[in-house]
């Protein structure tokens, strides 16, 4: 495996749902998944797991759990794209039908990775705002990119989906996860159909950093 | 800036708590910042933004806002700390020295980088769940990671903290933040003290993963 830019790396991570079945190799899954715990996490106490699922039966089950709310989703999502602007609608449309066809195909993914956490083990310093909490996240998606930025080292797609915690206690029942443990995060991985990773669509920098206040621009 | 492997730059990237107050030139900064923008978000929303603190006086606010939190933080965790083993007390010993370091200096600090999020551009799956809510950080902290790992490869200090929110009111008001944002991470960076990023330590791998089912071993 040739050495990949740090930069270059984060560059082209981005959402790979056509997979190919093809077994990945232990050794590249290790590499993987050892770039996981080396994620920080709140005063290092790493309270997530992840199940690395390889078995066909329960690949099956779990993408037989995406499919209702995927359709669900994905039917919202593009009943507002119909009012959007055309160019925004054809990115997404290309999107949504990729996704549908991850849809489709999830239990086809050689693994898919669904990382656990416990809640126990956080200081969710945002838990009494009114507002909804995200902080329990700060110790599990950092560890989650790090998992796709070594998928993309290692030639392999992939993509972060939250939408299977709606399933979370069949998806609970089907791995024996603990009833303290949640389920924050599924990672369909394989080697790709197509091109896989390559440059991210994303806003300008303008538009998402300011300089000491909310709206002012970066010098 | 010379390249910096992607393995190399996450198995480095530890959390650095005394920097130096030399500023960061701009376009390094700006490359930082980029960084962020990859990461991936729930449908490619990206419903994050950061706030870039260099004026003195505000980073000023921003530590006296940190330090009463952190006491009260520091004093449970020095306690619990008292009935750990010896090992894990050294270690932790040390890192809340450094931590108290950081709360006595952090308007010291070049930049402090202030994440916001909308939680009215996510779909947050896990919301209905009898659990606590992590699913809106799977839109925010793959960005604050790669924010970690382009400090990492630009020999910036670094670290990320969410004690802040429990200030969240004060914060907001202080940097002019809208109603319907709230605030998620806090990054101080800056040219370390001391070695900086260095090997990080966690737990082992087969401590964290396991194979298609909760602790059966990783073969």
């Amino acid at each position: 495996m040739a050495p990949v830019d740090v930069y270059e790396a984060m560059r082209t991570t981005r959402a790979v749902r056509r997979l190919r079945s093809d077994p990945i190799p232990d050794d590249v899954l290790r590499r993987v998944l050892e770039a996981a715990t080396w994620g920080p996490t709140g005063g290092n106490r790493q309270p997530w797991r992840v199940i690395a699922v390889r078995d066909a039966a329960k690949k099956s089950r779990l993408q037989q759990l995406y499919e209702a709310p995927w359709r669900a989703y994905s039917a919202a999502h593009r009943e507002a794209l119909a009012a959007a602007p055309s160019d925004v609608n054809e990115r997404d449309a290309r999107m949504l039908a990729a996704a549908d066809h991850l849809a489709s195909h999830l239990g086809e993914a050689p693994v898919i990775l669904v990382f656990c956490f416990n809640a126990r083990l956080m200081a969710i310093t945002d838990s009494v705002l009114d507002r909804p909490s995200v902080v329990g996240g700060a110790s599990v998606y950092p560890s989650v990119q790090n998992t796709l930025l070594a998928c993309r080292a290692e030639g392999l797609g992939c993509t972060l989906t939250t939408l299977l915690c709606i399933a979370e206690p069949q998806v609970k029942e089907l791995l024996e996860i603990p009833q303290e443990w949640g389920t924050c995060a599924f990672v369909p991985i394989g080697y790709p159909v197509g091109r896989g990773h390559g440059p991210v669509s994303r806003r300008p920098l303008e538009t998402m950093a300011y300089a000491d206040a909310w709206g002012e621009p970066l010098r």
